[in-house]
């Protein structure tokens, strides 16, 4: 008779049922035989009565540790197993795919376990970060798919490097070059010209930068938004921050517990509006309260030690993870965001000291725009970008969140853990 | 005073609201101006009283048909004015942006309008087209996730070029040659030896394929996912069926009758099982039926003919838009397709005479695969690809969709408007 597999996590006792899972554990004793599995919900003790049921037994012999198995049998309550109290009594079992012996160990070096990504994702803490990092885009698609905003995948391959030439990656494509995306930017933009108002998108960014720090990878996956209709770029700080704060709500409501457990870190629900600051008071305040002292030419962006403090400051002085940081002065900022007397009107949100967007109101004006291109020297290369703004273009913004970064923030591991599979220049497999 | 903007379909009657949008017409005569808006909701008639609002009329005459503008009155009801017996009675215009003059025309050839795709997007045709897609991937999605999936982000960039090794981009990846993922196919599998049991992808896809056809391109996104324990490819299709009945069901309910005004199609939802049917008596119902002959050594695959009448056979027997077909020789299946008794355990499934999945139970176990990749003559290829079977992997299969090919069957449309952006061996703009 037909039976389908069960979760371990819903396996109830009493019942017979069908488990399948791995072998994480295996006692092969000569009258019983002990197998822990695990699955993608827990783990089940399996209990083989070697006398009762030979075949069972036999299959068991085969078995080596991470093996497959589909086993059928009864579940008990048993208050001697210390996993849940509970074993299944196999009456089958099935091997599906016996394992070699393993490769590496779950403490070998982070580099070490990457090589075998398959079998370090096996984890418990692992899976938890894929589940995590599911419900946290799930959750900002939702946000955004309840307000009117629809979904566009645009293109990888583009025809011209992108604001930035370098760092971007070259390729063949038949008898030309052409390049891999930066960031859909420029076509979210696009979008915004074609009035469609309100889209997002989930993919691939590519960057060709010879970075070998905790939170660079050569690939990730973003998470961009943009909206027409603005009035400042205050609105896209509004709408970022509900975003997250729906977001961080439904992973903690569905995770919170599991990742104190696992990786001790309380998940908070940050409350709205987060705290605002312009940078050059962000620098007098770092220095005022640590003295953090850097030159005044150098207050011209946020260093990575000015971010880790003004985490400490942002929890001080407001009792907040997050901190938006505005009045970043022109140089430092795409030519594309509008300016209003001068300053750029966008922001960088630092959460818990780590930069994870870049947010603005875009100048959707041509002539502003064209002016504020010519003025960073940018010519051929944003020939075709320039385009979108000449046949009517409402006013918008946006701003863009690396998945893999907010995942590595929320459960404070690298980014190299964060990635189902990490990209850097000396990393390219599996 | 602030105020929202609103929706032209939800400015309500009687109220003093603000809308956004672009002009799409515009009369301005001596003493009154119309102008109709459309945004992403619809369109409205914009009625100005120039005498009354000299400051709105001295907007109003610099205004260009496709300039956007914000513009604030009350909405009145009014039985003359055609577009929904409405209009709003402007008293306060901003110009956001003004059009230069057109570059192409609603009935330019489709290479001309794809120039300017930016504005060939901004038709009612083209919005449905997006938000419909937005719908049917937010469906399967949704699908999923109720369902104990997780989502999976895999590289792009890839080391060694996949199973066919033809078609594939090659990029410069530092001092080394890389390629682009022509399919996550081997990634979703490494997730099941991962252990994280039911997975998925939406992402772009890159096929270096010269093919100049109505249905191809050189970078589309595909709906991917993976599932492991399951008993038999009768899993995979019966996954499949249900996944499109729920998602053909939602964007029937949500846009059915615009898909119907404007592209004159009716958005079936299917009953489910879909039929399903050997290739072999395929061939044989197609000759039978319609005297369509084909070599017997030609049966092996199906030909864009045979697809076409295939859905002309699907209808007649069984009433039917979809058809499962089964049982393809090895040869023409992908190496990692489990067989039994020799025969691929996998399928295609046809949908309105076009193809848009294989499907197939994988083959996880590491001998049969490793055979299995001898006789097709793959050797370092797919090297990296065995690792993943060595240490433990659970029976499991699964499928992709073009999500850009579901929409053009769902609306009757080439690819080349079913893509965002479309790219071709010859299109790498905008």
């Amino acid at each position: 008779m037909y039976m389908e597999r069960v979760l371990t996590a819903n396996a109830p006792s009493g019942e017979y049922v069908r488990v399948g899972g791995f072998v994480e554990n295996l006692r092969n004793k000569r009258y019983m035989a002990f197998i822990v599995l695990r699955d993608m919900s827990g783990k089940l003790q399996l209990t083989v009565d070697k006398g009762a049921y030979p075949d069972v037994a036999a299959e068991v012999d085969k078995l080596t540790v991470e093996s497959v198995v589909t086993a059928y049998g009864k579940v008990v309550d048993n208050p001697a197993v210390k996993m849940g109290g509970r074993e299944m009594v196999v009456e089958k079992l099935v091997v599906e795919s016996v394992a070699e012996a393993m490769p590496m160990m779950a403490d070998s070096s982070i580099d070490a376990r990457l090589d075998y990504r398959w079998i370090d994702l096996r984890t418990e803490k692992n899976k938890l970060m894929i589940k995590a990092q599911t419900e946290f885009v799930r959750s900002m698609r939702n946000y955004l798919l309840e307000r009117d905003f629809v979904e566009i995948h645009t293109p990888k391959i583009i025809g011209a490097a992108s604001e930035s030439g370098a760092d971007v990656f070259e390729l063949t494509y038949f008898d030309r070059k052409a390049y891999l995306a930066q960031s859909p930017q420029f076509y979210k933009q696009m979008a915004m010209a074609a009035g469609l108002e309100r889209i997002f998108e989930v993919g691939p960014v590519f960057r060709a930068e010879k970075s070998f720090t905790s939170r660079h990878a050569t690939e990730f996956t973003c998470f961009d938004l943009e909206f027409s209709y603005i009035d400042s770029f205050e609105d896209v700080m509004h709408m970022e921050e509900l975003l997250l704060q729906d977001a961080l709500k439904n992973v903690a409501e569905k995770y919170g517990g599991e990742i104190e457990r696992l990786f001790g870190l309380k998940t908070v629900v940050p409350t709205v509006p987060f705290p605002r600051i312009k940078l050059h008071d962000l620098y007098d305040e770092l220095e005022k309260r640590y003295g953090y002292t850097v030159p005044e030419e150098e207050k011209i962006d946020l260093s990575t030690d000015a971010e880790k403090l003004s985490y400490k400051f942002a929890m001080e002085e407001y009792g907040h993870e997050f901190l938006f940081v505005t009045d970043f002065p022109k140089d430092k900022r795409a030519f594309y965001h509008m300016r209003k007397d001068g300053v750029p009107q966008g922001y960088d949100l630092i959460w818990r000291g780590t930069e994870i967007t870049t947010g603005a109101q875009r100048e959707h004006r041509y002539e502003q725009l064209r002016r504020q291109a010519d003025e960073k020297g940018l010519g051929e290369d944003v020939k075709f970008y320039m385009e979108f703004f000449r046949y009517g273009c409402p006013p918008h913004g946006g701003f863009g969140l690396g998945v893999d970064r907010m995942t590595m923030l929320l459960l404070d591991i690298g980014i190299k853990e964060a990635e189902f599979i990490f990209r850097s220049p000396i990393r390219l497999n599996p």
